[in-house]
């Protein structure tokens, strides 16, 4: 069956180009980068071009940038510096509407004596700028605040929090995963202190990532070990995945822009075409500011896992909510600090397109979901025709 | 140039059927493992068949793997989860020989409130395990007893070790990168309650690696995030290169032996050539408990790293040390703890041999080496030809 990607936002496919950076250094190059002989040093050098491409994606430096292992570990690590950097700092703030990894690891902080603010959002999914504003203290260790939201593709007005933070000394990141090769990250326009990215958002493979750390801003590993990554990030290097990396964002800041509009455009189209054939379909989050491939969709008194279900079995895949959170029965934590009502967060669809997708496939789509909603629907005892 | 690779504890070559496992991961079954689709789900199916694989390869079972992406970070997560599970427990017990993932760690945490003892060695590398016995504490959280070194191949007898601690309610923790594949590790023999393990120690990428968890084992996450890997550590899951480090294990369970005792040969035979052919050069290590491809050898009144760099003019690669140290300018921490003089400290080199090592590459070994040390000795001020 052909397959119908629509889950950008879980994950992408990798490049063509990307696998063939990365192949020479699995059999043929495999030297330890940080051993003496040259056959180890030209891995290193080659880490270094990767980390080059990393950094001029986001217009940083190429020593600002740390590779890790995923997105994760770089949210991971931001915090848990910014803490051990300030020891007498005791206090958090981030979203409610924040990825797991950066969602889990403050509630553990706050479970072990540290103080958490969670920005609330409105009900279109835009952050609550004076309850950020409100709740700095004068032990504010960090703020961590997401570029976009990975369910409804919400775009944060960063650069604005950051010049309001000017002059204040808190720490600063952004959970910035979702953006690079969708819309333009710029370090140097939009002063973030520190900055996550993941290799396999912008079609790397999964398992490597990277945290931007602004030159001058206080640092403490997460990872101890060796030297490797400057002392900030010990185990060896992955190799191969970080090469792939680095030709990811040479390929995301080459074409980001181009691909971006084009997959806004087929993001509408599905979009309107949804909503103007079926009732009681509701478009979640901000569509003014908003990832050019994200939608989330809500289809009132159905359920978001039987529409995936059924779309499943047209090859097509989305998600309800993030890939992360899929594995429990939880409701998106992100949709009910949105304030929706009950039918609408579970009955919520994230279509997530990317640059490999066609009008076809948007075609295709919208030529089966509309059956398979009307057939939930006739199954539900909560919803009436008249409707 | 011909590479002669004799750096296997640094790194391996990945065997072809490993990359072959990969290659559908990267850009045809590139789904998130997480999805709710089949096509993520087929994906997730296949981690767990690679997670059957490595606990096979150890004797475990499957849902005692919980995979990351490197032995360092196993290390790290092994004691945090062990401080974290027991925070009245004060107390660490290491060894002043293991890799730099636990040294560090286990320092940064005496820094924070907790205290360390490091089990010295003799001579030979071997453990003095009345002090491990006689600072045992109610207090101690957790033990780290790597199975074999890195730098001198010296094993250590983690069997006896587990046994004296039956019935003490302490973690006891073992880096065993380096062993799989090279010798038996089975924990169901062995009763350890965790073990690091690392794909690329053994013909598997760089950037994923595993931690060995015992059923009923208290254990608190390191990396925080989604629900992968049973909530026991977040981020997307390394997919390509877990099937690959599933497939690296199968190939070591069903060769490993095999491969060992030939990689043993070789290593005495070069290792007997060497001190046969070149005065004043002492094994370091106890070579009655020794991993089969490991031998460290010190040349007396010569600079290690001069002797690399020459090494490397004939395409020899070696280390005097590990790799994850060798950015330090510091002499070997290992050889220091066995008491070393400073004369061997320096003059040291570590061969390590592996499954595609060849006789003739052994020969060319011991053809260039004598050479390049009686040029080295000329030019010390320290070395007299009477000596």
């Amino acid at each position: 069956m052909k397959i119908i990607y629509a889950d950008n936002n879980a994950t992408t496919k990798v490049d063509k180009e990307v696998v063939d950076a990365m192949l020479p250094y699995f059999s043929d190059f495999y030297g330890n980068p940080s051993s003496m002989h040259t056959f180890g040093g030209r891995v290193a050098r080659r880490i270094n071009e990767a980390r080059a491409s990393v950094a001029e994606m986001i217009n940083a430096e190429p020593e600002e940038i740390v590779f890790t292992s995923c997105g994760s570990e770089s949210n991971n690590t931001a915090i848990m510096s910014a803490i051990n950097s300030f020891p007498d700092k005791k206090h958090i703030i981030t979203t409610r509407v924040e990825h797991p990894a950066v969602k889990s690891r403050v509630e553990h902080c706050t479970r072990n004596g540290y103080r958490g603010d969670f920005v609330p959002v409105d009900n279109l999914g835009r952050l609550d700028l004076d309850y950020l504003y409100d709740h700095l203290a004068d032990d504010t260790a960090i703020i961590s605040v997401m570029w976009a939201n990975n369910e409804t593709g919400v775009i944060f007005p960063i650069e604005e929090i950051v010049d309001h933070l000017k002059g204040k000394k808190i720490i600063f990141h952004t959970d910035a995963v979702q953006a690079p090769g969708k819309v333009i990250v710029d370090v140097k326009k939009v002063k973030v202190d520190m900055l996550s990215l993941s290799g396999h958002k912008l079609h790397a493979p999964k398992g490597v990532g990277a945290l931007y750390v602004r030159k001058g801003t206080r640092f403490s590993p997460f990872l101890m070990g060796g030297h490797q990554e400057g002392g900030r990030r010990g185990g060896t290097e992955n190799v191969a995945s970080i090469i792939g990396f680095g030709k990811a964002c040479e390929l995301a800041l080459k074409y980001g822009a181009k691909e971006g509009a084009k997959t806004a455009k087929l993001r509408d189209r599905l979009e309107n075409s949804i909503t103007g054939q079926i009732k009681n379909a509701v478009i979640n989050g901000d569509r003014e500011n908003r990832l050019p491939g994200t939608t989330n969709i809500s289809f009132e008194y159905v359920e978001g896992e039987s529409i995936l279900l059924l779309m499943n079995e047209y090859g097509i895949c989305a998600s309800s909510g993030s890939a992360c959170t899929s594995g429990s029965l939880e409701p998106s934590h992100v949709l009910r600090a949105m304030g929706a009502p009950y039918t609408l967060v579970h009955g919520s669809i994230r279509f997530s397109l990317g640059k490999y997708n066609t009008d076809e496939e948007v075609d295709y789509i919208v030529e089966v979901l509309p059956s398979i909603i009307e057939r939930l629907r006739k199954m539900s005892p909560f919803w009436h025709d008249s409707q």
